[in-house]
């Protein structure tokens, strides 16, 4: 359901307390925002000193204004903060936007404080976005109440950066993007992003939710929100290369960082993940226009080889597939084009377009209709022909024939038939909806705005045409695997000791080859009796057995399993080992399964290929826990070495499923042990026929 | 020295055949152009039809127009293109421009048809550019031969595709770019691609030399001459994702494909490789304007803390280092900026721009003056004051605590301060000079326009300044490495069979364990007597022994030996076995280096992760053959599994300098072997104390 935030987004009145004539005051540039729409609601200006401020009569205080206010901004001296807050609970507030800064960002003390305050204003049944923020708008209630002015359209955008939303907001216009709401997040005393994101779902006027935070607050919550927002919910990030180091005690500690697992919330939770404002702004642009497909084929046009080959490595860059057309797309292109045009993908019009501008639509024609095509990026020299026409392109001949650009008679033509050909693909595409996108060396050509104003993506850059086109495919290709709940809390692990957590996972079904802990000879000989060899003999409680010298293989019989006994006791002197089965190892391959729990995101899973290349190569997945086994095989099957799985130079496929079935148990037990930080099997053994965890360890909180 | 191209670049007079009134025609569009330096040379217009053309009396013929024609631009009909050709020749042309198509690129007759007119233009002395091009220029001569107009600068752009340069033409000028000459590749029938980058290495006006090139022609001449150049030459290529599918029949081949082959071939001759037009540009604004550098460790600041991150994380993905100050730097930095600043890097000003925007000058000369700093990135809101001074700026409020940029009195202020600090940032580097990029939210403000001035690249986007500042520091940090000279072709190899292949390694210097082809029980056990076990028995002429089961390892003795024989000749039928001294593989890793003959680039050299796992993981890298022991030694340490060479858990550090000395024999014997298509070592075991080839293959073209 979600927090109620109607007070903040639409109250009834409004007073800014702070508001100043001083425009090197903050309180100066809301309060001048704020009176923009005096229509709609009551808008007060609070300053001490009463008098007038922007030429309006503001009282002295909160309680002078005689009535009850809704919504008060606060925008005072750190000092006056908390007193300025409690008048207006008062005063009957039901929400308060807190722009003064110096509290969680100054210091513990600061963050005492800041809890009391919020404390105070849930007590009040209030909200409170802030402090130490930048203000809130709505375009959609006429409410502004930050310095910037946002256009109007369909974009809530929460930032915990002015300058990035600044700067989001100044590359919206030429994309025609604009925003229905804008806050910004500042310390989320109380409001929080997530409570923003699942008000934003419910926000009719909203199209799309861009954030950008460095706190995700409640990290799990938030992927939560964004999964079930049911409009794109678009993410902008950084901390890929500044990571903090973590604990290298486990494989998981050393390879989670936090980019990884922001990166795996995303996947899971079906959120675009962008890494600069430009590529934010592009995304956005793709996601508010035409269809989405769950496909990632696309074809590549053009009139002139060149942009189509540097197209069609751009977009297999951002992930899409150009897969060569079948023989009857090819047949039906070869039917609209002429000889020398390419058909195969990319599609060169070669000329053609020169001499009938509308081949351009025929071929966007025969692209949408053709079965193996998803999504369509034409690219190059479309819109020169009414660009030159209207003087935009400098006089510049295109084609490579040359042509009549820019001379007013052959250039008309060509204009006019070019303009005719832009409106016919919108037609077109209208019949047939998949993904188009368009990059063009004229953007703002005539024939270009006709394709944006019937709400086709335009842009000057091949590679934002290929981001642009990937974000309408791949994200739905990828499908939205969703997010797992977390299962109930069990009972707490008490013995985190080696063979503790192996009867924790062995009582989830995790298969362990037969172990028995001895911490002497008689032992280790019964252990013996037990099962058959070969024999794995382990030294217990060390950290990385297997360096410090720790474990000892293939030990034949009793003989052989007593005398490295002797040996490792006397070299390490540990005072339990286990006696273990080994397992055959014959085609089998060592995965690692981990989970560490993530301060913000919960228990985070990672799976890789384990031994010695973990660490070398780093080639592991992330993925919020627990991890069903479907998802699992998903991970391990994206793998870069995914082929070693499949068997490669004639050794026989290993048994994936049976891993990932490990996996969603290993998986399971971490995310109900909430005292576990950290719980790894390595290596898990996968063999064609089966799966079995060799080792296990786990770190309590 | 290269060929004189004075002819073509400075002729002292112009025909132009074809020229047309008909702006359907390119004669049309090179007329007009050739027109527009009247007073330069003598241009002559050609029009079979005689009468005027373009207002100015045609000629029906050269041979009319009575005195000789230096340079002749031939724009007519497919047929009529030799007979002009000849005219040309006959009337003492010594230069020719063909843009009449139809030639090699329409089929093998064209071809030859191309070859032969090509055969007379050199016979006769003269040069011919084309055929099928689109027209040369040259802004230092005032020669207008092409139909698009190229603002003067320095950089000569030769293109195989016209609506590229166009691209390149338009994205030119915003970042300050010009051209000093741009040529149309067309079908390099006489000058090539080569010929030209010697040509503009020579020329004075050209600063930086841009290649779009499908056809390299010979591939290694245009890495030797862009290597010798002494000023940047930038190349966008295509081609990275559609690759044609090369014979798998050896690793070497499944793996080398032309983009990589061109890839390695820039890294070798210091070319920067760009993917799009736009990061074409990007580059070419970097590297025209200030300083360069070896180091790559970039210093990042900003005002407003979420610009610092997102450029950090764009600066790495760009190549580039953020390390943390040291404490010196950082003591500097606190001492010019107010307390709550960042100065461990990204360095963030934290609203101290507002409070003194000469704040940002301070921090330059800081972080030009720290030695741990190569280059410095600057990011986010600096220009806004003066921008918004100016009204371009939207009114926006920058900094994270507001301010009063918009408002005239304070806008005023802040605006001055920011254009002082921008020529105090060009003073500082004047004095310290090293690679400074800025990104801006407000990039055509006076304060960025002030640094522009200054030559100091200013882009709008985080990415494009990343990539800037890596064109002007990373390509210096790898070094260009050189081309080593191929060396002179060696005594042909005759025997492509296994132990041939060995001896011509083996007389290289390569070292190989005992070993002897036999092809009976009794050579069989002679070879046995002669070195010790534990044996290898291999099948002789099969590809790809191990996987068909025809590689038997550890062999203890002669009698397994034996039954290993027995039981492979019985399964296999092979009519000869190689029986070899086992190896010892303790602590060895296998490596592969194997080289092919591309028809471009000539010799390949590919070294890599041997074993299962190259094909697997594609961790390899490309080098234009032979390769020096040095560079062999950093290919190996730029793999991504290059932490395996130096041990890993405890393993000892294998001896890459012993195979670093090994790829320099093998890929130096390729290179000697023009007839040898592919060889290949795999594996090439390296120990820690030395390198040993384990097997060896050779294929002859």
């Amino acid at each position: 359901m979600g927090r109620d935030l109607t007070a903040l987004f639409d109250p009834g009145s409004v007073a800014v307390v702070g508001a100043s004539d001083d425009p090197a005051k903050y309180g100066h540039a809301v309060a001048s925002q704020a009176l923009r729409a005096p229509a709609r609601r009551p808008v007060h200006l609070v300053n001490r000193r009463g008098g007038t401020v922007l030429g309006k009569a503001a009282a002295p205080s909160l309680v002078a204004i005689g009535e009850p206010v809704e919504l008060v901004v606060i925008s005072v001296p750190g000092a006056g903060f908390e007193a300025a807050v409690d008048e207006a609970l008062a005063c009957g507030a039901k929400a308060i936007v807190g722009i003064t800064a110096g509290f969680a960002e100054a210091g513990p003390e600061g963050l005492a404080r800041q809890q009391a305050v919020a404390a105070r204003v849930r007590a009040a049944g209030a909200v409170l976005v802030g402090p130490n923020c930048l203000g809130i708008a709505d375009n959609t209630t006429e409410l502004y109440l930050a310095s910037d002015r946002f256009a109007p359209g369909g974009v809530a955008l929460l930032s915990q950066s002015g300058n990035l939303a600044l700067e989001l907001q100044l590359r919206a216009a030429p994309h025609g993007l604009g925003f229905s709401r804008f806050v910004s997040l500042g310390n989320q005393a109380d409001v929080t992003l997530v409570d923003l994101v699942e008000d934003c779902a419910r926000h009719e006027a909203t199209a799309a939710i861009a954030v950008y935070a460095e706190d995700f607050g409640d990290g799990r919550a938030f992927a939560r929100a964004a999964a079930a927002a049911g409009k794109p919910v678009v993410l902008l990030s950084a901390g890929r290369g500044t990571a903090s180091a973590r604990s290298a005690q486990s494989h998981t500690g050393a390879l989670t960082t936090s980019a990884d697992v922001v990166a795996a919330a995303c996947r899971d939770a079906g959120v675009e993940l962008v890494h600069t404002p430009r590529e934010m702004t592009v995304v956005l642009a793709a996601l508010s226009a035409g269809p989405r497909t769950s496909g990632r084929r696309a074809a590549v046009f053009t009139d002139g080889g060149g942009h189509g080959a540097i197209a069609a490595d751009a977009a297999e860059d951002a992930g899409l597939d150009v897969p060569e057309l079948g023989a009857r797309a090819q047949e039906r292109l070869r039917a609209v084009l002429w000889e020398q045009s390419a058909v195969g993908n990319p599609v060169d019009l070669a000329g053609m377009g020169e001499q009938n501008p509308l081949s351009y639509a025929d071929t966007v024609a025969e692209l949408l209709a053709a079965d193996e095509v998803d999504a369509v990026l034409m690219t190059g020299y479309f819109g020169g022909y009414a660009a030159s026409d209207g003087g935009l392109g400098g006089g510049a001949a295109g084609g490579s024939t040359g042509g009549g650009a820019g001379v007013p008679d052959g250039g008309s033509l060509l204009a006019q038939g070019e303009q005719r050909a832009a409106r016919t693909i919108v037609t077109h595409l209208a019949a047939a909806p998949k993904p188009l996108v368009v990059q063009s060396m004229y953007p703002q050509s005539p024939s270009c705005r006709i394709l944006a104003g019937a709400g086709i993506p335009v842009f000057a850059s091949t590679e934002d045409a290929a981001r642009a086109l990937a974000a309408m495919t791949v994200r739905g290709a990828a499908g939205t695997p969703g997010l797992p709940a977390l299962p109930a809390p069990a009972e707490p692990l008490r013995d985190a000791g080696y063979h503790g957590v192996r009867a924790l996972l062995d009582s989830a079904g995790v298969p362990f080859p037969p172990a028995r802990e001895i911490t002497d000879e008689a032992g280790l000989l019964a252990a013996a009796a037990e099962f058959e060899g070969p024999y794995v003999l382990k030294a217990l409680h060390l950290l990385h057995k297997s360096d410090a010298g720790g474990v000892v293989l293939r030990l034949a019989d009793a003989d052989a399993l007593l005398t490295a006994y002797r040996d490792m006791h006397a070299r390490l002197g540990a005072s339990s080992y286990s006696v273990e089965a080994m397992a055959d190892l014959t085609d089998g391959i060592e995965l690692i399964v981990g989970v560490n729990r993530d301060p913000r995101f919960g228990p985070v899973a990672m799976v890789g290929l384990g031994g010695v290349l973990t660490e070398t190569l780093r080639d592991v997945a992330f993925s919020l826990a627990p991890v069903p086994a479907r998802r699992a095989e998903e991970l391990l099957r994206g793998l870069r070495t995914a082929a070693l799985l499949a068997g490669v130079r004639g050794r026989p496929a290993v048994d994936v499923a049976a891993a990932a079935a490990v996996i969603e148990r290993v998986t399971t037990v971490a995310a109900a042990h909430p005292e576990i930080a950290e719980l790894e099997v390595n290596p898990l053994l996968v063999r064609p026929d089966g799966a079995v965890a060799l080792d296990a360890r786990a770190v309590l909180l």
